[in-house]
């Protein structure tokens, strides 16, 4: 815990994407948190479809960073958590399934005042390649990484996506 | 906020599905509170590639209940949240961001002590019929559903999925 973590009730509308991080190391025990919290999450008949790789050296990260546009934060990140999927077991249920556990690290990363971001690999070669840096294998497949970190300053002239959400009037009906 | 609410950094790894529901109902203040954690989350490119359906009545929640295996929870909770999700902006994509969604807007059900369970829809004409039950077109999709509630005794002989989870250590690899 440091002193900008935020209280529980407001981490889940508090977070957003952070995709510049200072060089501080994320230390053994906040990174454990963050995977404890992946390991609990819930999934359909609680088939866990998921595998988490620590990816702390600069040429991995950097390998991954090169695999999707909007990838490159991964890179600058003291450590990366990639999550390889069992798509096996169902294509769209398990990438349901990986948001969950994404968002749920991401969290536990948010009240420990670290910043996170997830990136996509595509198209279906970078998912290939992708699961050779984490040295995975059938059924595993990654298409998605985490990066974890202190938050940075975002650099002059790099502006981020618009971090704004619609309004409730706009996203709920009832029936 | 009830005394069964999860203390923060607790409600990440504490929370279990919720299957069975008392008859107390969730009030206002409470579904809105869920409603707005769905809102805040993040998605690729901040699409917010979701609308939000509150179906209260029995009926429609019945009928939902029908449209898939273990969906069968939907038609005892009180309130029920189906995710509409645009599938023409990246199947499998959107369906992660659908996963981020739905864990965040359990996590504000299980903050505020209330319980949970998302129910999937299948076949695909199942997705089709829930789609008619929450009134929405192309390109909105309804494969899944939250249910919520005030969480009641699971009756004698229904013995629930087993909530155990694999340990870190067949969960984590390093590269």
């Amino acid at each position: 815990m440091t002193s900008s973590s935020p209280a529980p009730e407001e981490a889940l509308v508090t977070m957003r994407a952070t995709r510049w991080f200072t060089d501080r190391p994320v230390s053994d025990d906040a990174l454990y948190r963050v995977l404890e919290a992946g390991r609990w999450t819930g999934s359909a008949r609680n088939r866990q479809p998921w595998r988490f790789v620590v990816v702390r050296g600069t040429d991995a990260r950097r390998r991954l960073a090169s695999l999707g546009a909007y990838a490159g934060h991964l890179a600058g990140a003291p450590v990366v958590v990639a999550l390889a999927v069992d798509e096996a077991a169902g294509g769209l249920d398990a990438q349901f399934d990986a948001g969950r556990v994404a968002q749920n690290m991401m969290l536990a990363a948010h009240v420990q005042g670290l910043g996170s971001c997830p990136a996509t690999f595509f198209p279906e070669s970078a998912v290939d390649q992708a699961g050779q840096v984490c040295a995975v294998r059938t059924p595993w497949r990654v298409r998605t990484a985490l990066s974890i970190g202190h938050p940075g300053a975002v650099p002059a002239g790099k502006s981020a996506i618009p971090t704004g959400r619609r309004p409730l009037a706009e996203l709920v009906t009832e029936v």
